[in-house]
């Protein structure tokens, strides 16, 4: 070859790939697959949220895909340019399908597909209207008649959910919720949100007063509006739900706050569901197509049954339902639990001069803030990012194209990194009897977060509290509760006046078994982990969050959650989904995941 | 010179301003100017908004500036690159003074200085926190009694006009007030805004109900957020109300809704406003060193005194008072006016069955929206720009560095390519007795803007309905209204059981009389305008909107206002005025301009 960039080359090897898949020929497509590869696609050739690895497993995929998707237009994306580094040739790219634009990225290793990502942009005829094509707004000419849009709006909320059906239900209006029925209304898709607060953003508001986003706001965007360059890294609970708030405002989503979901029930015959809620003490019915479930990830709290809490004398509570620590002063605080938000709950305590012991149950990945914002995420969700021209699209997309499979082997040198960095800090907490961990295969934060959602703190300053004996520490597991304290297995008895349980949340599937019934969570299965085989997150392998933002075992039944990138990220895929559904577009699911694990 | 790309050109003459300047030889530096030069200077080096024309004035200008200013580090600015085109050398520059980091525009004719913008960006030591200097959010570390953001927040908005006081206080809480207090607020100045109406965006909610912005989505972003891709070209009223209500929020402004302002009064020996304002029902005093009016340059509505008014038997209003079309079914409306309220509040009218005829008193400038738009705006303001990679900032200082002398010549050709593209349109509307104009001197609707804020219609739809006779129109001067009707000096009388008063808006000092006296009103006289010497903008010749963003013959006395462009840009040089005032950083005014008309 004469013209060699990078470029070029790339621009060459998808000219092979698009040959061969045009020509229907599976043999030379997979043969331009390294022996270890991995193809992970989001709904662009699946109608699923799939990562297949190996040779075999992609001839598996483009067998059962390639004549319904019928891909094509692979080239270098435009307005990017390729790289080399070593030894991995790496470049954005762009393609068609039967009925959908997509984007990717592709890595080569001695000229074949080591990773590839396949992502749906936009379904064909249902584009969003943005840009050039965004709404004029003004109705210019002659209407006679004409409805403002204040009068159409206000049309639409008296409306919708009485005389006409929304499409989608989404039960759950944090930030999951929002993001989601943001990308909805722009896909014209009608969509009610249920949310039993009294305004958007209260799921923040309500919680304990010293929390702040523990991700950085590069991290956190929300789909179309960027927070602004002078928004605060770590924003305080109560500026997120303002912004939460304004944003479903501003976005036009029919938010039905103070509203309950009292039942739910499919009609397999009929394909629609059936949702009875509660909203300013009337009851009513609706009746979508596709229910979706974005209760929190972190929302459905795992109270712990402990022999004897029934006869505890003081006030006992779940963290989540913690107020914060005024009112406590000169009581006797015990938390159960060593996680963020028992870390965030001790140190509000301690600050506010109330006497705080920590329950240490099982060992702890600590991680501080600034390391793991500078090495764990700066490359892609920083300000150094921003001014290397780094966009959250594109850093989304890079985040996404790393496997699953692989992912722990990019995240150990990060946390051995940090642990070298920072192991006078450590040192001093093992001192304090703090048992660390660094995840089973010291792979640290973000692959506990992946794999089970938990076991984790990012510190902030709580760990120095307890180093220096300011947040009292002991160990053991909790044998009961007494009348006035807790007992543990060790021997040793707290006296607490206040029992806060920072015991974590359950599988989401428990909202389907409290809302529609046990045979369908059942069916359907946990929610979230890949199946690594590691504490929390038991196997088989998936290799994909379990049930989030993909179809499940139970028909028009959608699960939707996450931090905020992910609630930004996955809702353009779930979205597209939903949309393409509504639209009587094929979707055609591969590899649809069985159930695992009750939840 | 071996090296002569254009950006190579411009440092090296850059290089010798720097050095003339440093050296202070105001002769060398005044020779690097052309005969026919000017020089626009948005507070960098005047502490006030002034253009200077002509070496003579350019001497004048340094003579008084330099010593104090101490410019340096003239040069091209980083990431940008110097043009060259018809003989016109043109460079984005950057450059410091002894308190400030400044930005601005330069244009080379002939190796010499043709026009020159210089703006202030920032103040030594007074950055505004964004980007890599955003605010931390949460608070790390250990903090006996923090307090979160919401109790900070509440804290503020309780004490704030009581316990202490606002160094700034706002009159006005629509665009302008908003912008400015977001500004502010980012600069750490202690501001309060003051707003009669209940909410934030009710000065767009209360008008008329089919009311859109005429003016397009990139040309309206507020400083800091913009408008999303998916925000209309233009926005309906209450959806843009929506957006100041959620800014006002978001960017915690301190808004001081449903509260009036009863009277303010300077003390010239305490160098203090004190500004009595009603805000639920309870008097308070407000002790602010500096006050702005932003009450709206279209604002104080100007209500005609025709003969006989009081004696008309139906209803009549100023068009700002006017409610929109429900209710009037059946009646006949007559609307005073042929500009752009009384366009829109007559095809509102006829879209809704009522019967409705303008009278047109003066000849009118109509320009088409879409020719106005693509051809008026296109190259700054559009998708089109956007995509070529204008950014709002970069489009606001071309805009601003054009100047106002010679502003109509570079208008003229745009006006005169619509003139021809439209002319059937032009026609149609001579031939249904419409009088036209194009500007004293054919400049267009831009210039008619600037020079006295009134005199066109930007048409999106009602030119046709009276094309078509739908609207019926009718010329000449009113000459008494009667108990039944309006009676025009060419003996028409038109029957009417409503009349529309859509007479425009006086000057802002007007409102200066209202609240504080009318000898303060004079003493500041007319605001708006550039002195140009046409129909309602008499001269002298000022070359700057008179009184706007700058200092008045009024200390401690500000003007803000405009659309939502002006607002966004202007408000940025306000606020540094305002912040280097409160910091005690030296402020020695060049130029301030004697006051003319009363306004």
């Amino acid at each position: 070859m004469l013209d060699t960039t990078p470029r070029a080359r790339v621009d060459a090897f998808l000219g092979r790939l698009d040959a061969a898949l045009q020509a229907g020929d599976i043999d030379a497509a997979v043969d331009l697959f390294g022996t270890e590869c991995y193809w992970r696609d989001l709904v662009a050739f699946t109608w699923n949220i799939k990562t297949v690895e190996g040779r075999d497993q992609v001839r598996d995929l483009l067998a059962q895909t390639l004549a319904t998707t019928r891909p094509r237009g692979w080239r270098v994306a435009e307005d990017t340019e390729a790289s080399e580094a070593g030894g991995i040739l790496e470049a954005w790219i762009s393609f068609e399908t039967e009925v959908a634009r997509g984007y990717g990225l592709i890595r080569l290793r001695d000229g074949q597909i080591w990773t590839l990502l396949t992502t749906m942009v936009e379904l064909k005829g249902y584009e969003e209207k943005a840009g050039f094509t965004r709404p004029l707004g003004a109705k210019h000419g002659i209407n006679p008649g004409a409805k403002s849009w204040k009068e159409e709006r206000e049309e639409e909320a008296r409306t919708l959910g009485f005389e006409t059906q929304p499409y989608v239900v989404i039960l759950g209006g944090g930030q999951g919720g929002i993001a989601l029925g943001a990308r909805l209304r722009q896909l014209n898709v009608p969509t009610i949100i249920v949310e039993k607060n009294e305004r958007p953003g209260d799921s923040w508001r309500k919680r304990y007063k010293s929390l702040c986003l523990h991700d950085p706001v590069w991290y956190d965007h929300l789909p179309y509006i960027d927070f602004p360059k002078n928004w605060p890294v770590f924003a305080p609970k109560d500026k997120i739900g303002d912004w939460l708030e304004f944003y479903t405002k501003v976005m036009e989503l029919n938010y039905w706050s103070s509203t309950t979901a009292k039942h739910a029930s499919y009609d397999e015959a009929k394909k629609e569901w059936t949702v009875v809620v509660e909203r300013g003490g009337q009851e009513i019915v609706l009746r979508p197509k596709q229910l979706v479930f974005a209760t929190g990830m972190s929302g459905k709290a795992n109270v712990p049954k402990f022999k004897g809490m029934e006869r505890f004398k003081g006030e006992q509570h779940h963290s989540s339902q913690h107020p914060g620590p005024d009112g406590y002063k000169g009581k006797k605080v015990v938390v159960i639990g060593s996680n963020n938000s028992a870390h965030d709950i001790c140190a509000a305590l301690y600050e506010n001069g109330v006497d705080v012991t920590m329950v240490q149950r099982s060992s702890t990945h600590i991680v501080r803030s600034d390391p793991l914002m500078e090495i764990g995420l700066g490359d892609l969700y920083s300000e150094r990012a921003v001014k290397s021209g780094m966009t959250t699209a594109k850093a989304d997309l890079i985040f996404a194209s790393l496997p699953y499979r692989i992912l722990h082997t990019f995240q150990i040198p990060v946390y051995d990194k940090i642990k070298e960095l920072d192991k006078d800090f450590y040192a001093g907490l093992e001192k304090a009897g703090f048992k660390l961990d660094w995840g089973a295969d010291g792979s640290g934060l973000f692959m506990k977060y992946l794999r089970r959602g938990s076991g984790y703190y990012i510190d902030i300053g709580a760990s120095q509290l307890i180093i220096d004996g300011k947040i009292k520490l002991v160990g053991g597991q909790v044998e009961e509760i007494t009348e006035t304290g807790v007992k543990l297995d060790n021997g040793t008895e707290i006296p607490a006046d206040v029992i806060v349980y920072a015991t974590g949340y359950g599988s989401m599937n428990g909202w389907v078994a409290d809302l529609v019934d046990q045979a369908t969570a059942d069916k359907v299965g946990k929610c979230w982990g890949l199946g690594s085989d590691t504490p929390k997150d038991p196997g088989p392998w998936e290799g994909e969050q379990r049930n989030m933002w993909k179809p499940t075992q139970q028909e028009a039944l959608w699960f939707h959650g996450g931090n905020l990138h992910q609630s930004r990220h996955y809702s353009q895929f779930l979205s597209l989904q939903l949309k393409a559904r509504m639209e009587g577009i094929p979707t055609p699911v591969y590899g649809l995941q069985p159930s695992y694990h009750k939840g």
